[in-house]
């Protein structure tokens, strides 16, 4: 449920109508390229404006919260981004910061990075600086995350768990994201931390969900909820448990789950798919001998062995 | 398809009718309990006739097949086994051997244990042991396998590839196994290796066939081609692309795969699956306190956590 500001903002007959709106969600897996081509972050900064731009980032969920803006703001920088600013509430209480909240609102674009995605939950969700995150994103600035800044855009956020491809009972846990994403879990690291098994976990238990998975170096982009297209060398994992046969209510702890029936999408960059209606609509084959193609192949090759 | 010998076999309106045989395979993950309770391979000499069970090992797939067989014997052993006569060719010459055809027309169940699928292609399919083998399950006895012993059953096996979630383009390799299951492909290692990737990327290729992953210490007992039980700790995974959208006949090598609508399964012991109407059939929660649970909570976690 979006803040009562947003809802109001939303609601409220302006001169912008929800048709001018094109809201839009960047969703990124984690390591990310920043040195090279940086395919997504240079989708980020073309997304938000450009060189007029106005791009505020969020370091909250890292350990080094000041060297990771740094290096993001020079990556924007060099991505021919606009203005930069650092929003940074290290506690609960500095988030109804009035310059944190005017840089927000005067945004177009909004960048969470990685760490931990439970000190977003923390110190963002549900106080002023998260309610200004939900505005930007309802009246069109372009609100990108990765890693853990990818987790908390879920309503329902993965903050633990663990690795494998078996789903088990209770092998995860459930914690309040920031909501942007209403009925989707999002998991992130997908391919290279192994993380079917838990995201098929809380789907079971939960088949209102659709369960995202997104690899590394790899983005969700989602415009106004629905329209799913991906960026980057990996790719996009979806389930759909909705009409699978599992026993969540009953397994016990540990437990390997039954989950029978569960519809299931990898989805690399070319792809075009429907959340609401659950399916691919699209699809363009990404030759690296093809104007257009996202990455060439060999650079493609030589981002993924680096990571 | 099976040899002349077993086809002539099976086609010979001879006493024993189809009705009177029923063909039954043990494929296991690999790692299985040799110490514990050891419900795996209790259930192998179990379904070979016990006491009255006259057993062949053929260890040839491993590098210490002498010692891996003596192994097998000492724990078929003690689970109150039979005769224990081991096959071990250590060429696609020694697969003529006399006396190794006369132990597997008389054996009640074949074990083939694990290490390289290689081997078992080298020195056994094709040649008369591996005719034996087939005529063996076509007469009735039971054929289990473990690891390399596993994939070597499947018509198309898996002999090589990578680890992770996401499949990708020439991520493994093909060669010919035994057939004793014709339509699917098995993986084994399966949750603890990460290998759903690798067994989508086969499927999406071939998407006649159905993917078998098999976790450790547990098996798929399959009865005439088609009922399917699970035997252990883990679960098995089943994936069916044959509605699936995929860009297998166009990606390129090392690209994530575009697969969009596979249905999968996961399918821990109690679960009952029909692998002709790719459909669960029956599911018994097995909880620790009910009578007839293949492994107790408490055994089954200890279990896990030593492997």
């Amino acid at each position: 449920m979006p803040s009562a500001a947003a809802a109001s903002e939303a609601d409220d007959p302006t001169p912008v109508s929800p048709a001018d709106v094109r809201r839009t969600l960047l969703i990124i897996g984690g390591a990310e390229d920043r040195i090279g081509r940086s395919v997504v972050l240079k989708r980020f900064v073309k997304l938000a404006g450009g060189r007029r731009s106005r791009l505020v980032i969020i370091p909250t969920a890292s350990s080094f919260a000041t060297e990771v803006a740094e290096a993001y703001r020079d990556v924007f920088t060099r991505l021919r981004g606009g203005e930069i600013a650092v929003v940074d509430p290290r506690t609960r209480r500095d988030s109804g910061d009035a310059q944190m909240i005017a840089d927000l609102d005067a945004a177009t674009g909004v960048f969470l990075t990685g760490g931990s995605q439970v000190k977003l939950s923390q110190n963002i969700v549900g106080t002023p600086v998260g309610e200004a995150v939900l505005r930007a994103y309802a009246r069109g600035a372009v609100v990108a995350g990765t890693s853990a800044g990818a987790s908390i855009m879920s309503r329902f956020m993965i903050s633990l768990g663990e690795e494998g491809v078996t789903p088990r009972q209770r092998s995860s846990q459930i914690s309040a994201g920031l909501g942007l994403v209403e009925d989707i879990i999002i998991d992130q690291h997908f391919d290279q931390r192994g993380r079917y098994g838990r995201l098929l976990a809380m789907v079971a238990a939960s088949p209102n969900l659709l369960g995202m998975g997104i690899d590394e170096n790899t983005a969700a982009e989602i415009r106004d909820d629905r329209r799913m297209t991906v960026v980057g060398a990996g790719a996009i994992f979806l389930v759909n448990a909705r009409n699978a046969i599992t026993d969540a209510a009953e397994a016990r702890r540990g437990a390997p789950l039954l989950v029978s029936g569960a519809v299931v999408h990898t989805l690399p960059t070319g792809s075009t798919f429907d959340l609401d209606a659950v399916e691919l609509t699209d699809f363009v084959e990404r030759h690296p001998d093809i104007e257009g193609a996202v990455v060439p192949a060999t650079v493609r090759a030589a981002r993924t062995a680096a990571h």
